[in-house]
C-alpha cells in the first residue's frame, strides 16, 4: 500500500498515520518528495486492504493498493495455463479449443435433441441449454426447471455431448450438479457470493460469466470465491459489458482475453451471442474470439429462432452455425490449436 | 410493439411478418411511410415481449417496445404515492422523511449500541447495520452473521429503533426476517431473482438497492418480482451507478428520483455513503437528496471510522452525522415534509 | 510517481529501472516489500508524466502517478474560492448564486426579447441564447450565427441582462467576444485544445462545460489550458455525463460539486436542462443543485417550447421557470447565499 | 416517427398532437391499442427530427425516431462497399487490407526515417506520425508542428510511403492538407463540427476516429458532416470507447465492425494501440481486428518506446511490429484479402 500525503499535511498528521500503520502490524517507509511525502506500508499481504481506512486520516490524499487481492486465480503463483478436464477425454485450455452450443432455453425433447445432433455434426463438443432461466421480468418464460434437466440428459445420451446449464438458486445446486457436466453462473449472479461459495464445494467445473459491469479484477475475485472453497475447475466467460452504446446488446470486451492471459491461469471462453445480441454479428465476433486467443466459444443455436421462447434474436439457425464452424476451423488451426 | 421494416423490404417479407404477428394472437396495423413501412402490433400486453423475435425476420430493421413491462410497480395503475408502514408508528413515503443510519458492519455490542443511541439522539428513525456482508474478496471480513443479528436486537431493545439489515443468501431469509424490521437487498443481488422471489413471500418490508449497472426500468422489474409474489412493501434505494468517473466510488444518480416519481408509486431513499464512497462528500449529497424530493436517507455512521472493519472511508463519525442532521432538518421542513 | 515492480522482477530489471529514473533527472527510492518492491521517483513535478514510459520496462507491473497535473486550477495553491466578475456589479462564486436562463437557440427578435424580459422578471441575472449551434446532424438547424448575436445584443439593451452564448469555431472567437459577456464552450469542445488556447487570450469570462465522458481531472486540465494562456476567469458547468441509463438524456453528476470544491477554487454551475433532457425533471434537479452547494444554474427557457427549433423537449415555459424560481429562492437563502 | 400516447391521455390531448403533426406538414396515422394509442407521423424525412418537440405535449409518453438521420454515409442508398483511393496505386476497402504504422509523435529526422524504413520492410503501406498533438495537459509535449510535417515529408521521399497525420485546428487545415496524404481527426474532435465542415472541402481523404463516448450513430453523423460538404473519401477508425474498465486504457469495440458493415459503405480500420493502451495487448487485438473483417490497422511503432515523448507505453518496438506482421499476413490471406 502507498499512502499519499497532502501537500499541506503537517508532520503531526504524518506521524499519526505512521502510528496507525504500525499499530496494524505493518512497517512504514517514508519517501520525502518535493511537493508531498508518500508512505509505503510493508507487511502481510492478506491484511493489506484494511489499510484503506487510512483515507479517513487528516492529511491523507489517497491510499493506493499495489498488490492483487486474488491469489489462487493469479498467474503469479501458477505460471502455467490451466488445462481443465470437463469429462474424460475432453479438456479446455492450452492448445484445445472447445465450442459449446445449443439453445438459450430447453423447450422440448424434439428441440433439444435435434439441436444437439446438429451442433455435434457441425463440430460442437459441449451442448448448452437453459433449464432455469434468469429473466428480467417475472412475467417472462422462466424455463422448464427439472423437466429441462431431464430433456438435456436425454440429448446427452443421444449424442454423447456433455452438458452445460445454468444454476441460479442455491436451492438448485445439488439438483443441477447431478445432471450437468459444467455448471454455469450467469452474469447477474457474478457477485452472488452465497451461490459462489456453494459452487466452490461441488464436484463439477464451473463456467463463471463476467457481470454487466464487473471489472476484470472483481471477476477474478469472484473466481477466487469458488477456488478458495476447493473447486479448482473454473472457466471464465466474457459475454459483453454494459456501455453507452446501444447498437449492440452489450459491448463484447475481447481485450479481456490478453489481459486475463497476463493475470490468470484460468481458461477463457467467449459468448458472442450475448455479447452482441444480434445473430448477424455473431459469426464475425466468433472469428475475432478465435484470433484473439480465447480457449473456446459459447454460442446460442436454435432450430427455429423465430419461435424461440427466449433470446431468438441472437440465436443462430442450425445452418448458420454449421457455416460459422466451417469458417472457424481453419482459423483454429492457424492459431495452433485443435477443436 | 412497433415493427420497423427496412427501406428495401419486399412485400413478401412484410406479409411474412404480418402472418407471424397474427399467429401470435396480435392484430397488425401497417403505416405506409415515404421511405419505409412500420407495423403496429396490437393485443394482450403481457405477451408483447415475445414479439422481439420478429427481429429475426428478413426485411425487419428493428422492433420497438412501447409499453412498460412492469405493472404492480407502475404509477399508471396506482396513481397515489405509496406510504409504507415500517413498524407501527413509523411510515415512509408521502410527507414523511425517514433517516436510516448506522455502521456498515455490526462489530461489537459496544459499537452498535453506542451508535444506535447517538444516531437516535441526532434524529435517525431506523438503525442500519450489516450482519451478513457481501465483500468483493473472500478474504475480507464477512460479517458476524447470526451473532450480528443478536447484537442488533440488543440495540433495538436499548433504543427502540427499528432495524434494517441485509440478506444475501436464500438460506438466511427466514433467520433475517425473524430479527429485522426491514430486509435489505444489496446492489449485487438486484437481479438475484431466486432471492427476490423468496423475499416476495416474507412479512417485512424490503429495501431494494439499485445495481451498479441496472437501468431504472430493470430495477422496477426487480421490484416487480417481489411485488408479484405478494409482498407490497418495497422501498427503492438509489446508491450510485458505475460510470467512467473515478473521483467518486460510484456516480449517485439523483435524477432517478424525479424519473421514479413519474414511473412508480413506491418510495425512494438515497444512500450517499455508497453513492460517493468518500465521507466528506456525504453531507452535500444528503442535502441534495432532500431537495430533489427523496423520501429518506441511508447513511453509514461509525463511532470510530478509522477502526471500522469495512467501509471506514465512507462512514461519518457520530459528530459529523449530528452536524449533518442539523443542516438537513430545516431543508426537510422547507420541502414540506417532517422527520 | 510510484513504480510497482512485478513479484518476479530480477535485481537486474530493477537496476535498469532505477538507471532510467536517474537518467531522467529524478531520484529513486526503493521500498522492499514482502512480495514485491516499489520504487518512488522524486523530482520536478512538471516532468513527472514522462515517467509513464517506465511501464515498458521488463519487470515493471505498473506506474502510478501521485500528484495532480493541473496547477492553476488547483485548490492546493489557491485556497480561497474564486469570485469571478461577470460584468461590473455581477459576480459568481462565494456567497453569490447566479441564474442564467434563456432559449437553446435565438430564433427571432420577439422570441429573445420576450424571454429576456420574462426571465429577468422571475429573477435570472444572465441571458443565455445560442447563435452558433453544435448539432449532431448537418441537416439540423445550425443557428442564426451573426444575426443571432445581434438579436442577443438587442435583448441585452432592452433588459440590461448580460449575455452568455456559445462559441464553436476558432474563426468566430473574435466576433463572439465582441458581443458576449461570457463565452461558453460546449461539451463536445471540452478537449478542442486549439479553441481552448484561443479562449485563454480573450478578455471575457469562459464557461467551460464538462464533456460527455470527461473525468473531473481531465475537465480541470481543460480549464488549465485556458488559465495557462492568461485568462483567469473560468466558470465550470456540469451538464451530465454519458452512462448506460437512457431514462434521462445524460446522468447529471451532482457529486462533481463537492469533489470540485476540494480540488479547485473555480466556481461551478449546473445545467439541469441538458443534464436530464426532460423538462419535467428540471425543477427537482435545480433544487438539488442549489442544495449541493453549486454557484449557479444554466436553464433552458422558451416562450413556446412546442415550436422551438432545438431542444424543445427540455425547455421550461416562462411560467414553469417563474414557478421554479419561487421554489429556489428560499433554498438559496437557507444555503446562506443570495441571488 | 412514432408518437406513443400515455395510457390515460384524453381524446383532446390526442387531437392536439395530431393537429401539431399536420401543422408541421406530416400525415398522422393513429393505431388504437388495448392500453394506449400510438400515432405514426409520415412525411419528408429530413424534417422528422423536428417532431421530437411533440414530447412536450400533455398526454405524450414518448416520441420514437424510426429512420436513420444520415444519408450519404448510409448503406441503404449505397449498397456497395466503398473502395477509397489513398494515393494512386493504394486503395482501402473491398479486398484490400491496409496497415498504417509509425510513432505517436514525430520527434526527429532519425526517428521518423528509421521507423518508416523499418515498418515498410515489415509490410506497412502508410506511415503515421503526429506533428500536432492533442494532449490532455497544456504542459505536455505538443508536437513539432510544421517542423514535424517537414520531417514526415522527408520520410515519405525516402521510403515512398504515403503519410497520415492529425489536424487539430481549423487554422492548420490548409497546411496539413499540403503535406499529408490522409488527414486524421482525433477522438476528441469527432464532434468539432466547425473542423469537420472544413475537412469536407479538402482534396485528401479523411480518417475519422470515433470519440470516447460517441455512439456509432453519432459517429456516422459526424462522417455525414464531411460527406455533405463534398469530400467523399472518409475512412472510419475505431480506437476504443470509454467504459468503467480500467485494465485497458479504453475498451476496443470490435463489434463496431459488423455493425458498420450493415449501416455504412465506408471502410473501417482499427487502432489497437489506443484501444488497449498497453503494447503487450496490441498484437492479439490486431489479430482479432483482421478476423472480425476490418479493412486495416493503425499501429503505434517507435524505435525506442522507452524514450518516446508520448504514448511510449502503447508503442510496439520495430521488432515487435515485424513479428506481429508475420502473424497477421496468413490471417489476412485466410480472410480473402491482400496486404
Amino acid at each position: 500500500m502507498i499512502i499519499v500525503m497532502k501537500t499541506d499535511a503537517t508532520p503531526e498528521q504524518e506521524k499519526a498515520v505512521i502510528r496507525h500503520i504500525e499499530q496494524m502490524g505493518f512497517k512504514a517507509h517514508v519517501i520525502e518528495g518535493e511537493e508531498r511525502n508518500v508512505i509505503g506500508a510493508v507487511g502481510h499481504e492478506k491484511k493489506k486492504m484494511d489499510l484503506m481506512v487510512l483515507t479517513t486520516h487528516a492529511g491523507v490524499e489517497a491510499v493506493i493498493p499495489i498488490s492483487k487481492p486474488y491469489k489462487l486465480a493469479s498467474r503469479e503463483l501458477h505460471r502455467q495455463a490451466s488445462v481443465i478436464e470437463i469429462v474424460p477425454g475432453l479438456a479446455i485450455g492450452g492448445d484445445k479449443f472447445v465450442v459449446m452450443a445449443g439453445p438459450c432455453s430447453v423447450e422440448s425433447r424434439e428441440q433439444i435433441v435435434a439441436t444437439a445432433r446438429s451442433v455435434k455434426e457441425s463440430g460442437a463438443q459441449v451442448l448448452r441449454g437453459g433449464a432455469y432461466k434468469p429473466r428480467t421480468s417475472p412475467y417472462d418464460f422462466q424455463g422448464l426447471a427439472e423437466e429441462g434437466l431431464k430433456l438435456l440428459e436425454i440429448a446427452r445420451k443421444d449424442t454423447g455431448l456433455p452438458l452445460i446449464t445454468e444454476v441460479m438458486s442455491q436451492r438448485d445446486v445439488e439438483r443441477v450438479e447431478a445432471s450437468a457436466d459444467i455448471l454455469q453462473v450467469g452474469a447477474r449472479n457474478v457477485q452472488n457470493f452465497a451461490l459462489l461459495k456453494e459452487l466452490g464445494r461441488v464436484s463439477k467445473p464451473i463456467l463463471l460469466k463476467r457481470g454487466l459491469s464487473t471489472t476484470i479484477k472483481e471477476w477474478l475475485m469472484s473466481a477466487e470465491y469458488i477456488l478458495s472453497e476447493g473447486n479448482t475447475r473454473v472457466i471464465l466467460c466474457e459475454r459483453g459489458i454494459r456501455t453507452f452504446e446501444t447498437a449492440t446488446r452489450n459491448t463484447l470486451d475481447l481485450s479481456a482475453v490478453p489481459v486475463l492471459r497476463e493475470q490468470t491461469h484460468l481458461p477463457v471462453v467467449i459468448d458472442p451471442s450475448h455479447g452482441t445480441g444480434v445473430r448477424n454479428y455473431v459469426p464475425a465476433m466468433a472469428m475475432a474470439a478465435v484470433a484473439v486467443g480465447a480457449d473456446g466459444l459459447l454460442i446460442e443455436v436454435h432450430p427455429n429462432p423465430e419461435q424461440a421462447l427466449s433470446d431468438g434474436a441472437q440465436s443462430l439457425t442450425l445452418e448458420m452455425f454449421a457455416a460459422m464452424m466451417e469458417k472457424i476451423k481453419p482459423l483454429v488451426t492457424l492459431m495452433g490449436k485443435s477443436l
